[in-house]
Formats: C-alpha cells, structure tokens, sequence
C-alpha cells in the first residue's frame, strides 16, 4: 500500500535568493541573486534584515516568473524565528493569501510540498513558497548574543544568512518562461527522536529523520540512490551527513556516490571557519535556488532527491531536559526538458 | 473572478478535546472530553502539560473515529510556544507523517483547511488537525512569569488551557460513524497590520484580518450574513468583537444577528474575571469541538462560517518597535443530514 507518497505534477517557475557576504563568498556564492555583505539589508535589527530578505526573494521570484501578486493563490512561509516573524513581518506587503509553516530548516521541501500538492491537484494555478534563516538573529535567540564572542563546538554548525522564494505552478498549464525543473514526487517526514540533547550537534539529531524517511520513500516508490544522480539533504552537516550514511548502509543502501549536503556545500570548510557545515531554513533553500536548480534545468542533472532536514526543539525544551525531534521532507525534481535557460 | 475561495468536500470525522479546570467550569464544560482541573496533566512543566493534551485529544479523536494511526495520511500542528514545540513533542509518539503550522491562534482554521484540502482533492482519504494552548505556558512567555502577580489590563485577553484535534475524511467516501458535519468551502486569509502595537489588546489588531477574510469571502460566494446560522470568530474577545462588527458595517455588512466569538462564549465574563475573554490556539478549536459541532451535528444549525484569528507578532517583535500582524481563515461548515448523534 502506497502510505505516504505523493505523485505530483508541478513545475517550479522561478525562485529568487538573497544572502549574506560570508553566502557570497563560498563555493556557490555566484548562484545567488542578492547580497548585503554585511547582511543588514538596511535595518535596524537582524530580525528585520532577516524578514526583508524574504520580501526581496519573493520579488525576485515574482519578478522573473513574470507574475503579479494576484497570480498567487497562497503563499506558504515559515523561519526559525519566535512566533516566525521573519515571514509574517517580511511578506506583509504582499497581497496574497498566506499560510503560516514551521519545520524548522525542514521549512524550504515543506513549503514546496505544499505549494506543488496545491497545484498538482487544481486547487490554483500557481502557489510561492518562501523561508529564510540569519546567522545574527539565530545566534541571539538560540544560542548566544553574538557580543559575547562564545566558542564554538567542533560539531556546531553555522546558521546561513540567506532567504529563498520559489513560484510553482500546475504542470497541465503552459506558463511561458517557467523552469525546466518538475516536482514530481514527495514524501512528508515523521516526526523522530532519536537521544540527542546536544543543540551544538544538531545534524546528529536530524540524521536519523532523513534516513527514516529516505528508505520509506524508496520502499513506497521502488528506486534506489542508482536512480539519482544526486540525494541532497538540507543541513545535517559534515557530522550529520556521515551519520545519515551510515544509517542507510546499515540498512543494506549505499548512497555514497549520490549524496550530499546543502550545508557542507555552501562553505568552504576550513578557510570559512564553519566546523559543522551550515544550517538553517535558508541553507537549503539557497543552495536549491541557486546551485541545484540551476543543474536540474542545464539537463546535467535529469533527477535528484531534495530533502530538508529540521530540528524542532526549542532553547527551552533542552532546557528542560527534553531530547531534540527531527523531520524530513523529501521531493523528487527531475528535468522537464526543452530550452529554458536558468538565469 | 475566483480569487481564493477553495470549493471543499470534507466530512468531519471525530474530534477529541482536553481542556482546564476554568474552561471545564465555565458555560461550555460539559462538551469537553478531558479535564485537568489543575491543568498539568500529570506534567512537571507547563510546556510539557500542553504537549500531553495534544496527545490526549489525538488520541481521543482516533478512538472516536475508528481510525489507527496508519488510516492518516498527514498530521498538521502548531501551537503558539516558541518553535511550536507543544506539537512537536506532544505528536512524537504518532508514527504518522507531520506538516507543522505556524499561525498563531488562526492554525485551527488553517490545520482543517489544509486536511480539507488533502482529503477533498484525494491526496489522502484522511488527514488530522491539532492545536493547543495552555494559559501558564503562554503568560511566561509573551507576558511574565504567573508569580509576579502582574495586573491585566482590561481588554486583556485569556489564553484558553485546551486543545482540540481532528479527523477529517474525504467525503466521496463513506466512513463509517463519521459525524454530520461537513467541510463545504474555505478562504485562506491575508496577513494585515493597521497599527496596533499593545500585545492586551490582540482583538484590536486581529478584527481587520477577520473584516477582511469576511468581505472577501461574502464577495467571491455570493453569499450574506442572513444565509448562516452563525458567524463564529476564533478569540477577537469582546473588544475586538465589537470592532469588527463595526468594520463590517462600515462596508454595508450587517451581522449583528449571526455573531459570535469563541472567546466570548467559552467563559463567563465577570464570574470568571477574564477581562477581554479567552484567546489562544486552543479556544477556538475547542470551542468548535465541544460546542459548535454538535450544534451542527444535530441539525440546529445548518450552515455557519467558522474564522480563527491570528496575531503574528512576537514578544520581540513589539518591542522592536513593530505592529501586531494578523490573519484570519475561514471555514464554512454544514449540517450533513443524517442520524449521526454526536458523541
């Protein structure tokens, strides 16, 4: 029986992303359509740098797709920010309907998710999906104020300053200039906790959440990693990639040749001083937008498996010595053919 | 043109719901299924009391409903602690994949909208909604600690200790003792802002969200107060009651008749010394659960709009200078004839 697989039939039509200078500097940094280096975008506080982060990706997005907000039948968006005011603040000049996620850095394949079930199915012709995450914000909330100057753990990882927005639109109508890029399958994750309490290794916490699902998608869809020419997850890290590897060898599946991770793509490890790899809602969405999708609609890659990874513990849960559960949403994308080059 | 408005064919196919003592005292008591007087449901933190009557009303809702956890395609959650760790702890125990929401105290709205939308389109033949709030949780985190004693203001607003979950079906499919109450149509809300900034007086900055969701949703269906048996908010309390049937006026509306918030109804408004009246995601989904089905259920009322209300904002976000954003989703629920007692 087919449990939890979701066939879908929706083309992503443009996306836009906005990072910080450290985002600009890494390996990918030229995929990127904007950058504030010092990652204030012109406010006050970083919270408002982070919600206006979304609503220039989210113009971007509309920009290039060719589309005006009342094209938009909602608009899903979340962050990692108390009560996710990166998003209710950032996209409150837009118009559109808006339904409010949280899953945590799972937020990016959660918002595509849905936007594609949305469209797929007819409910509207076309859905956006947005999130972001920023390093200063973050680190004050989660961790420490970053006056404090607080040393780092091998492990812990470096939350991306960066938001990405992405239009999808249903497959069965012709929308001229939309990406050569499908969402053709997807799979919700189960909520897992697995013993870690560490929040300096989160990757370790989410690995489990990705395996779980990984080999229920490839049970239900009968694949398996030979089929893909690449399996990204979001942000488990060096760490936490290993783990997930592990974890699905143990199983009797080798990924090695196909995987890897937003977050250790992002940065360059050593000479970025990022230890654990990035995270963070806009790691995965940023490197989607512009190191992923740029290779699914080139016709290099013809079908990846994109999964984000979230955390969903808060600084109080492990405060009360509560363990950190973890989902992973997956999508499969696949090459929609034709000429579309991606700008 | 059709804007937003989502043609739905859902049956409601149980509910559960566990609420406090002062909800189980006040005028709706008798239709909640579980009650902690002292509201710690056996719990040594207050976040961890909020996470077990989620548990509780899930399961209370599949025992109801005849289903195992296998039977639902998705689980949507979302409550108002900080990285909505009331679901994502209180759900970990359901092997059953999980879509977190962030919508404030409007994610009861949302929730059943996206279950709606799964089960009506046959993405699922069943999805499930939760949500909770719980009064000690919430005043430590976005007002103070309860030890300080603070005094409230007097549109200040109480956050409902409940939480409410529910199974909805797909109505091309008979399920077996599924209750008389369907989900007909629904309008996602837009996120608005009209410049209040006082956290005890969330009525006021939620009434424009609802005016604005009403107004669309009258316009795309043709419809007027008079074709509904009620109007129901989800916590606009008495202040913000009072204004939006004063915004709806001012736009030629007149709902006088039909209007009812669930913050109103679900205490007694001096016995109880609740100021503005309840609030939280729990009040309107309890108040729908224990209160506004049955009605439906029994054929008293026959057709009603049900809108939860969202403020967006966070603790830090108003002190940071900013407005309370709000939005509001509607529901439109049916009597769906038949013999179903509701239980």
């Amino acid at each position: 029986m087919n449990q939890g697989l979701i066939r879908l039939n929706a083309t992503i039509l443009s996306c836009g992303t906005a990072v910080g200078g450290k985002e600009k500097e890494g390996p990918l940094g030229e995929g990127f359509d904007l950058c504030d280096p010092d990652g204030r975008f012109g406010q006050k506080t970083w919270e408002g740098a982070e919600s206006e982060m979304q609503r220039l990706a989210l113009n971007v997005a509309l920009k290039k797709g060719a589309c005006k907000e009342s094209d938009i039948g909602v608009l899903f968006a979340g962050d990692l920010l108390n009560q996710c005011v990166g998003s209710s603040y950032g996209l409150l000049s837009f118009n559109i309907p808006y339904l409010g996620l949280y899953g945590a850095c799972s937020t990016c394949a959660e918002g595509l998710l849905l936007s594609s079930v949305l469209v797929s199915y007819g409910v509207y012709p076309r859905c956006a999906a947005v999130t972001s995450s920023h390093f200063c914000s973050a680190e004050r909330q989660y961790r420490t104020p970053l006056e404090y100057g607080s040393q780092r753990a091998p492990t812990a990882q470096w939350t991306v300053t960066g938001a990405g927005a992405f239009l999808v639109g249903d497959a069965k109508i012709n929308h001229v200039g939309a990406l050569s890029a499908k969402i053709t399958r997807a799979l919700p994750g189960i909520v897992c906790e697995c013993g870690i309490h560490d929040a300096a290794n989160m990757g370790a916490a989410m690995a489990p959440a990705a395996a779980d699902t990984l080999l229920r998608f490839f049970k239900e869809s009968c694949t398996r990693p030979a089929d893909y020419d690449a399996i990204l997850t979001g942000d488990l890290g060096f760490e936490g990639g290993d783990i997930l590897l592990d974890l699905m060898r143990a199983e009797g599946v080798d990924m090695t040749e196909q995987y890897a991770d937003c977050g250790c793509l992002i940065y360059e490890r050593k000479k970025q001083d990022v230890h654990g790899g990035g995270s963070g809602c806009g790691c995965s969405a940023v490197v989607l937008g512009g190191y992923l999708l740029p290779r699914i609609c080139s016709g290099e890659w013809k079908r990846i498996l994109f999964l984000s990874t979230g955390a969903m513990m808060s600084p109080d849960s492990l405060k009360q010595g509560q363990g950190i559960p973890a989902v992973a949403h997956l999508l499969e994308l696949e090459y929609a053919g034709g000429v579309r080059v991606y700008e």
